[in-house]
């Protein structure tokens, strides 16, 4: 059988994940608006779509919140695939449906959720070890029949955000890096309020959190406002002047 | 020779020891006006007056900001110890001088400066040797021949502030601790305006970095604002309950 | 569908969640009488019935055995879920299970068990996750057809109990926090004697261990006897004396 | 039902389980044959077969490849489970076919895979839950139904080889222990290239990674060459001397 | 100048540094027991005589307890050098002449106090510093005038004993090592007890934590009791098995 | 007075600072080839002469190695400070001496000895609080007359080099960051090996060590060959590709 081919999907520099819409504008909608800025062209899936919530009407309106959330960072993508939210597990099938996605659009860098998170949901842990296991998948020779025929494609790096930064205590990883989101802070509240139902305008204490964190981080490292996302490897230059003072 | 006597001393519950006026302010302030606040009486010591600086005319103006910082926290005393400023050393001598304070004042707790602050003043790495060490020379008894023959004190407990809150990593002791500071962060930034020449209007990015870092602690905790203090001993409660809700 | 009403069921302060019966006994029998004891209403939920063991003629034996142990601790309410011993798997069926107890008994905090245990049972680890989803599931709205149309509850806090004490290491979460148990240590082990079948006459072991380890724990924090909890959230406080001298 | 014995399963002092074959000679190869090399009776248990991989020709290859890899280790047996490469789950039957194989050839000491492998194989992670079950499940009685009515055996220790040594960062259980395969690193080297599908002459960075690993190891302790394990209970000794110096 | 000969000294297999008579023996009395037992040479090294304190009447009296309590260890030697109790600072003199003992002693082995103790004593801290240098003092050539003549001895390990276990938290270096002290737990705590001044019949806290902290050690890795040691290097074995079972 | 200028010196973008001859070498050589290779202007400069040494014939001839290392990294300058090796301590007075050094050649960045190293020199305990201390005094104000009224300067940055590379464990400060010396690790190589009297050809033990821990460094970032560097502030980037890929 011949092997699809994914002309008709535009390549992707970097693809993040979340579990539920406005996870990935709360872990790391900053950074993505910068990559944006950057000239990058920037994918953003969120594996369920985060269904039902209190004060939401429905699916509807959320995918459109989202929709508008994604025009505020200026990202290229958003997909919603229709993994369950509340009930979200690794499995094999939720695995390969985010492998496909990899495949036809091909990032070099995949950000995903890395952490557990008591007390909320226990989605993003789950989500966690899916987005480990699709990055392996998408790689994989001789599996095609899994992934619609669609030709292999092996990502070069993945990293983690963190939905409940870690006030102290354990990197579970190679090391943290801050993300320089001084220009992009505004973006991101303003993408995050773009989910009317999930923060109406009474809510700010989501506000207050998200701003006063991405301000002490940044106040961490000298600049305005800033993001931490978590490498599985370590970091490497080779000019350590452009690395501390880029 | 007769013991001398502390009748002329008024007992304090608590004593903040920092290396230089504004080091208690913008590490523990928010918490000093706090206990000030629940009826505890509570006292500031500066191993070193912290003179000369860029802009300040001299010891006499870097004094009497401190005496007005001490006013905006309510605290009962403020003692400018005469040890040197920039040239901070653990010896024999500091450790006496400041023990015989504790000695004087009969602390129940003392709250000291706990930590190195890389491209920052050494003289913090210095005070929370000589902290450490003075704590113990107040209830070192057959000894009263350096202490003006005043009669030992045992400290009940020693906890650590923080001048430069760790971004994440390495608890180096047995736990950390916040303090809501939520009624009392104003108070915290306005005695550290106080300090003039130190903070002058037009340097404004210590209270952004104070306020983001107040608040993003007091977020992780659900309360407004919080500090953030180390324990060399693990934290213990009789009562669960009270210890998580009060 | 009208909501149903639990109106039938009392409230609970605080439930505790375990694998089997005689894990919560182990991790934090102390705690759990101390809570009673402070007046505070209590109740134990074992996942599994824990059967079958060695030397249990069979799980009546076994729950005849926890009935016991769980009046030696004083609490209000114990109950023992139908969810498989020694085959236990973090699941939907399993989650809501649990969470419509937690519906029923409307908790304010819930203490859970919070480690692997490699060489004992990977029952453990599983539960951590079951009772992380379930303390989110307790509030979710637009579900209630899941949970016999028990109205939704918010838990307000969580904190996590061990089974085998970190010797050194790495804290996982926010903090650990000491509970005082001088009182009640004598009870905790009477309340695992209770479990003839599981630690009979002649198997001493697991006593010495637990008493050391009660008193080691107690003495780095000055009381005679403590069990350790961790936190997923940082310790606060509005009054750090009454924090460090109640 | 008469219980079915043992008899023809000859006893083994240390079983070594990994995910695919190649796992154990990355991880410990070099241990392995200095446990052959001291006179210990080692088997290793591949879960899975590791097939499809992209170069080789299938199955059979690949297990004639682990057939030589194992005979170079000099180890005494070499069994392949059934589980699926690639989408390999903790599951009841997992622990089982695993558990089966520990009640057979009844080893003193397991060692098995003990880290999550970002950007690498899944399979790793939920190898390292199977495992941690599958030792427990050797040991429980009543239970002889499911495991071909062998009889139960108790495990004395398990210790975790690791596939990605960690640069820095943190030691997830209660000590890491070198052992000196300066004898042995060539047999391990040697026992990789058996892999002849896997890692073909024109693919040298594994051997550079694992060489250079081995030997930096190695010059931490003042040995040529080393790997390191990860074991869950604290490492005692009663001889001080021959711990440092033997 | 002729080099001075050692040949009037006997030489030691081990030798153990602490600030204070009393100091050892708590840290790791029973581990130095433990060495006699198994035919090695040990010494003791008190840098200051530990005097005054409260109830004793003088350094004579303190004297004959710390060899009272040698002798109950069965150590070989026990000096003490005449730096100054509650004064000890890291200097050039002081680590020269622990290091002069180094050199006619010549230990394969330095054991000393390795940590900081907050609201003990400071000379404990300092005490790590001297040995720490004086152990790379007893090697270096060119510099005999310091010492006496007498040649280089070359320490070939060190390690770290505990005033003050860390209940959790942050190994400072390598390794932490248990060494079993369930056949030396009773000489431990009776070469205590020979410092009837420090510790009288009426004050039996310290026992009660030394006591279930040795069987909480010794719990966790299955013997009776332990003491905990810190290793600077990675601990090796040439045999996992020995390392393990014996 | 009039302040003294500085026209006489000419900038440096950075200076590395250890304690003796080839401590740079081995702790950041590969760093400090791959600046000049960037165009960067960079110096070093040795507390002490390091001498005298078991093998080395005096001072001049140590010295003519260290200007025989620096050539072959490239160096633009290599300064000896008159400070004493083997008793280095932290003083006022060496403190002075290097930050000296920092107002005259005015360095962006400086790199520092950042770890204690038990069994080798106590001097680079000391020289990283000269280090850390000279940072700071080479940015104070009113001060001039200490530093022969050269300007004061304030350094942008300050980083760690690790003479003995952690295994695992603790990063004490934010974060660590490798630089890519795949280029330069023979000459850096080189570099040590022109310190013929510490390193004759018989004693290759060094090289091994470091030659393996330069290329397992580098394995784990996907590069040839690396060096740790440890950074007392996060690391924060505004490209986020250009930090993962460049």
């Amino acid at each position: 059988m011949p092997h699809s081919t994914h002309d008709e999907y535009e390549q992707l520099d970097v693809i993040a994940v979340g579990a539920h819409p406005d996870d990935l504008e709360i872990a790391c909608g900053g950074t993505l608006a910068r990559l944006v800025d950057a000239g990058h062209k920037v994918g953003m899936i969120d594996l369920t779509d985060g269904e039902p919530t209190p004060l939401s009407p429905g699916p509807e309106v959320r995918l459109a919140e989202a929709k508008a959330a994604a025009e505020t960072l200026g990202v290229q993508r958003r997909t919603t695939l229709d993994l369950p939210n509340r009930r979200l597990f690794d499995s094999f099938e939720a695995r390969v449906k985010l492998a496909i996605e990899f495949r036809k659009y091909r990032p070099r860098l995949v950000i995903g959720i890395g952490d557990r998170t008591p007390m909320a949901s226990p989605d993003h842990w789950q989500a966690m070890q899916i987005i480990d296991a699709a990055v392996f998948y998408s790689r994989l020779t001789k599996w095609d029949e899994h992934f619609d025929h669609l030709p292999v494609h092996t990502i070069d790096r993945q990293i983690y955000c963190m939905l409940a930064q870690p006030l102290s205590g354990v990197p579970t990883l190679h090391g943290h890096l801050l993300v320089d989101i001084s220009d992009t802070l505004e973006r991101k509240l303003a993408s995050i309020r773009c989910f009317k139902t999930q923060f109406p305008a009474t809510k700010n204490g989501l506000f207050v959190r998200l701003e006063s964190m991405a301000r002490y981080l940044g106040s961490t490292a000298g600049v305005e406002a800033a993001e931490m996302l978590m490498s599985p490897r370590p970091l490497v230059t080779r000019d350590l002047m452009d690395a501390l003072f880029a």
